[in-house]
C-alpha cells in the first residue's frame, strides 16, 4: 500500500480498510458513513461547535429544500449552480406547482427568513450556522471526501450594520479556521481567489489551500464577503440609529467532509491512516497482552488505566477482542490511533506500561520521554500526568512534517513555460489583469489560486506580460 | 395564554415565543429551527447517543437519496410509502435515468448495504442507528414538531441470526426508550399495535403514546419486528455455524422531534414552556440584581458561582442582558429554565443567593429545601452540593404530575356508543378480531392503538360484540 507509489489507490484503500465510509451505495458519489468514520467527522465538528460557541454563532438549521421561487432570486446563485441541482419535482403522485431545489449551499433558504429577523440596528450582528448535508448533481469523477454528491457541509451566514463589520467577520472566520486547521494539524494557504473564481454572489472570496502528497491543493475551507449584494434581492433591511433603512452587509464561511480528506491524505502513510489527537475518536488504544491462565490480572489492569486516563480527560479504549495482540497492532495502526499501550503480565508485576506512538520517525520525543527505540516504558501511576504532553507534541510533530513538505514545494517558476511541469504551489508575480491569469491558467494548466494571504512579500515582473509587480499569485493543479 | 383553554393556540404560541422554530420559512410544514430550539433538540439526541453507545449501537450515516429501484424492492413499502414520498427527477438540467425518492425513512437505503456487510454468523448481531432529517408529503394539516414534511428523525436498524435474537433487541428497545421518556419527564403506554397499524412491512410494532392536554394521544417512539421479511426483499444471508445460509432477522426503532413537541404540550404553563434539568440548555439561569454604582461586585459574584457550578458537570448561564430584572425574569420563564438564581448587593454581603424554581405548586420540597414559599435563601457555598438534588426532584415532580394526569385520563366506557364521547385513554374488552377493532374505529371515532404492553390485567367482554376476553385495548384521538 504505497502512498507515495499510487496515491489514488492508497487513498482509496485506506478508506475502505480503516472502515471511514463505504462507496458501494447505489448511487455514484453518495457514501455510507461508517461507524469509525462518522465518529472522527463528529469530533471534528464537535471542535468547529466549541468554536463558533466561543464566538457567538447560534447554531440553526434550515429546512433541506428551497422552493425554486426563492432560489431565483439571486442571478449569480442561478448561474452558478442551476446546472448542478438535483430537483423534486414530485410528491407523492402530483407534480408539485413549485418545484424545490435540493439544497446547493443555502444562502436562497436563509436569507429570506433573515429578511423577517433584521428589523433594527439592535438585530445585528445577525451569526449563524449549520452543519448539514449539501447536494451537487457533479459530473465530474467523484472522490470520497474530496467530490461528492451529498456533502457534510459545514455554512456559517452572518449580516451586519455595514461592510466594515463585515470585515470584521471576514477576520474572525480566518482566525476561527487558523484554529481548527491547527487542531487537525494541516498546514494550509489562503488565497484570495481572483474574481473570475470567487463564489456565486459573492464580493470577494477567500479560500483556504492544503497541499496534498500528488503536490496537488485541495480547497479545504472559504469565507466570503458578500456586501450587500444578497441583501439587495433577499430584501434585508434594517432601521438604523439615524431612523434611515440601510441594506444589512453580509458573509458567509464553508467547509465540508473534504477536511477529512485531507486528514488522511496528509497525514496517512503506508500502515494506514494516522489521526491527529484533537480529533481521534480513541487518543489511546490499550491492548491487552494475554497469555493463557494470567488473562484477569492484565484486563483488571488495562480497565483501571483507562478509567483512570477517562477520568483525566483522555479518550481512550480498551481492546478485548478475542484476536491475537498483532491483529490488535496492525488494525489500530490501520485506524490511525495516535498512541498504543500495552500491558502483558510482567508489566502488571512492575506496574508498568509500553507506550508506542503512531509514528516513528518524526517523533523522538514526546511529553519529555525518549522515544529514540520506538517504545517507552512508563510508570502506570505516570501515565495520566504524562499522556497530555505525548499527545501535544504528537500534534506538532504531524503539523510540522505536514508544515515542511508544504513549505518544500512553494516553488518560484522563472518563465510561464515552467508553469507547465513544475508541480506544487507555483509562486508567480502577476499584473491583475484578468487577461494574464487566464493565459497563466492555460499555459500552466492549473488554476490560479489567488493572492497568499499574510505576510507574503513579493517584488518582481508579471509572469505573463513581464509588467513590473509587488503581486504575486499561487498556481496550482486542484482536486 | 391559556394551557387549558385553548390548547392549538397557545401551543404554537408558546413554540414562537420561546423561540423554538419559526414557521414562516416558504414551504408549508418545513420549519426553520431556531438557535434555542436545535439546543434542546441535541440535548435529546446527545442523550439518546449516549444511550446507543451503552447498548453497542454504531452510529451511521446513510445518503438522503435512493434509487426507485432500491425503493420498489419491498411491496409493503411502496404501498405505505409510495404516495407520500418527495421524488427527485432531475439532476441539473437532465431528467434523471433513475428517480430518487427523498428517505421517507431508511429500510430501503440501508438494507441493499447490510446484504454486503452481512456474511457470517460472525457479522451478527449488527446494531446501527442514525439521527437525520426524512421528508414525508403530507397532505394533512401540520402542526410544528407533531406533523412536519421534514421530520428530525430518529432510527435504529439491527439484523440478528434469528428471530428469539430480534425479540431480545425489541426487550432492548423498550428498556432505552423507557430511560429517554424518565430523562424527558414523560410518560406513556406502550402498545402493541394492531394488525392494520403496523409499520409497512412489520411482522408487528408496538408504539409508545404520550397523552396530551387535550386528551389526545401523540405517538412519541416505535420500534418494529420484521422477522425475515426485508431479508428476503434485499437478501440479506448469512452462513451459520451450521455452514447453511439463513435469513436475518430484523428490527427498528424509531423516534423523532415529536419528543420535543410532548415536552412542551405536557409541561408548559400558561408562562410558557417547562424544561426537564435533563435536557436543558441552561438548567440554571443567573439573573444578577443590578443597582447603579454596586454593578461589579454582583457580577463578579455570579460569574464566579456560574464557573464553580459549571465546574461541577452544571449547565448554568449568566444573563448579562442591558435589560431589567423582571424582563429577565419572564424571559427565562418563558423559556422554561428550570432553576432562576437571583443574587444582587445584600446576597453578595451575606454570601447568599436567592434560588426559585420554574414551577410552583408541585415542588415543595426539592433537594431537601423547603420551596413553600417559592423561593429559598441559599449560601452561595452550599449551592453546588445541593443544585443535583434540587434539579432531580424538579424532574421528579414533572414526571409525577404528567404520570398524574396520565392516570387519571385512562377511563372505562361501558359500552361501545360510550367510546365516541369520552376523551382520554379508553380501556375496552376486544375479542381479538379485525372485524370488532374497526368497528370501534368507526364508532369511537378514534384509532385503536393497541394491547398496552406491561402489566395490565383485563378480565370482561368484546365491548363490540360481547364475547369473553382478556385482552384490552386502548382507544384514542391521536394527532
Amino acid at each position: 500500500m504505497g502512498k507515495m507509489d499510487n496515491f489514488s489507490d492508497w487513498y482509496n484503500d485506506v478508506i475502505e480498510k480503516a472502515q471511514l465510509i463505504d462507496k458501494r451505495y447505489p448511487v455514484k458519489g453518495m457514501d455510507v458513513w461508517l461507524p469509525y468514520g462518522w465518529s472522527i467527522m463528529r469530533a471534528v465538528d464537535a471542535f468547529t461547535r466549541s468554536e463558533m460557541e466561543r464566538t457567538n454563532h447560534g447554531e440553526v438549521k434550515f429546512p433541506l429544500l428551497i422552493p425554486v421561487t426563492e432560489f431565483n432570486k439571486e442571478a449569480d446563485q442561478i448561474k452558478g449552480f442551476g446546472g448542478e441541482v438535483y430537483w423534486v419535482t414530485k410528491g407523492g403522485h402530483n407534480d408539485l406547482d413549485i418545484p424545490l431545489v435540493v439544497r446547493p449551499t443555502s444562502e436562497t433558504a436563509m436569507y429570506p427568513m433573515f429578511s423577517l429577523w433584521v428589523r433594527s440596528h439592535a438585530d445585528l450582528p445577525l451569526k449563524t450556522y449549520q452543519i448539514v448535508s449539501v447536494f451537487r448533481y457533479e459530473t465530474k469523477m467523484t472522490r470520497s471526501f474530496m467530490r461528492v454528491r451529498e456533502i457534510h457541509f459545514f455554512e456559517a451566514h452572518t449580516a451586519h450594520a455595514d461592510y466594515e463589520d463585515a470585515e470584521r467577520q471576514m477576520r474572525e472566520d480566518a482566525e476561527i479556521f487558523s484554529r481548527i486547521a491547527k487542531k487537525i494539524c494541516i498546514p494550509y494557504i489562503a488565497h484570495q481567489r481572483p474574481d473570475w473564481d470567487k463564489f456565486p454572489g459573492a464580493y470577494y472570496t477567500v479560500g483556504a489551500d492544503a497541499l496534498l502528497p500528488e503536490k496537488k491543493t485541495l480547497q479545504i475551507g472559504t469565507w466570503h464577503q458578500y456586501r450587500d449584494n444578497f441583501a439587495k434581492a433577499y430584501d434585508i433591511k434594517y432601521e438604523g440609529k439615524d431612523g434611515q433603512f440601510h441594506y444589512a452587509h453580509q458573509t458567509t464561511y464553508g467547509m465540508s467532509e473534504r477536511l477529512l480528506g485531507a486528514i488522511v491524505a496528509v497525514h496517512g502513510d503506508d500502515k494506514g491512516l494516522v489521526l491527529p489527537p484533537g480529533i481521534a475518536p480513541h487518543q489511546a488504544v490499550i491492548v491487552p497482552i494475554l497469555f493463557k491462565g494470567k488473562e484477569e490480572p492484565v484486563l483488571q489492569a488495562c480497565r483501571a488505566l483507562a478509567d483512570t486516563l477517562r477520568g483525566a480527560g483522555f479518550r481512550v479504549h480498551v481492546d478485548e477482542r478475542d484476536q491475537t495482540a498483532g491483529f490488535k497492532f496492525n488494525d489500530w495502526e490501520m485506524r490511525g490511533v495516535p498512541i498504543r499501550i500495552e500491558i502483558g503480565p510482567k508489566d502488571v508485576e512492575k506496574g508498568s506500561c509500553v507506550v508506542v506512538p503512531r509514528i516513528k520517525e518524526d517523533v523522538k520525543s514526546l511529553g519529555g520521554l525518549d522515544f529514540g527505540a520506538g517504545k517507552v516504558f512508563v510508570p502506570v501511576a505516570d501515565l495520566p500526568g504524562k499522556l497530555g504532553g505525548i499527545l501535544d507534541d504528537f500534534s506538532a510533530a504531524l503539523l510540522a512534517r505536514a508544515t515542511k513538505f508544504r513549505d518544500e514545494n512553494i516553488v518560484y517558476p522563472k518563465t510561464i513555460d515552467e508553469t507547465k511541469t513544475l508541480m506544487g504551489l507555483l509562486r508567480v508575480g502577476w499584473c491583475g489583469t484578468e487577461a494574464c491569469g487566464k493565459k497563466l491558467e492555460t499555459t500552466s494548466e492549473k488554476a490560479v489560486l489567488g493572492v497568499p494571504q499574510g505576510d507574503v512579500k513579493f517584488q518582481g515582473a508579471c509572469i505573463a506580460c513581464g509588467t513590473a509587480t509587488t503581486t504575486c499569485v499561487d498556481v496550482a493543479k486542484t482536486y
